[in-house]
């Protein structure tokens, strides 16, 4: 599909994706895709991601149950990044990360220190044993 | 320094980073960052970045003169990618992306088309020629 060859795919065939919270505005993750993930992505309207350190797609919340649905996907002026606004479904307050909390990026620079800053919302052995 | 050692380096000594504006929760860019460049964007309080196509550090604003005020440095889960809270400066609504547009991710997928759906805030031209 020409819209999927109008993105500019790394060498290894793949381009990073950023997933923002459609209702808070919040940047909960950040991973990759392959052709195949974003085709799935567009055709289901939910996150399909490509799993670098397994070597395969990766549809978000099929062991968590935490899906994501996929409001609207956006490329960048360079044509080699994209931005999906989403809603994360699963829990309440959401759980995008594996870790069990709302986003993954929790730690923040302090001083010369990085700190988690936001709470465990849930205990990621119960999220993943279901 | 031990929180720079802490950051995953890529294979090309890069990180992927997240810019998102305080004020509005948009996520205006994407760009990457080495060591250098996270070091000073920490002593700066600006936005420094690591351009991959002139292969040097690029303090966002030094041609511009659209510099980003730092507010808080987060990292992932995985340690492999930044995300910065920022104010954009220079133009009021902000422009961020070399393109004269707000953000970077003003291209939306509608059906099979990528659609640039953001207006040029200001000829580029005027930007860079200053």
């Amino acid at each position: 599909m020409q819209w999927l060859e109008a993105v500019r795919w790394d060498d290894r065939g793949l381009v990073p994706v950023i997933a923002q919270e459609k209702d808070t505005g919040d940047v909960l993750m950040f991973a990759w895709m392959n052709r195949e993930a974003l085709a799935q992505t567009a055709a289901k309207g939910q996150a399909v991601y490509f799993s670098r350190s397994r070597g395969k797609l990766w549809h978000k919340g099929e062991e968590s149950g935490h899906f994501q649905t996929v409001h609207e996907i956006r490329l960048d002026c360079d044509n080699d990044v994209v931005l999906l606004s989403i809603t994360q479904h699963g829990h309440n307050p959401s759980i995008a990360c594996h870790t069990g909390r709302h986003s993954c990026f929790y730690q923040r620079l302090e001083g010369q220190q990085w700190q988690a800053v936001t709470p465990v919302l849930k205990d990621p052995q119960s999220i993943y044993e279901k």
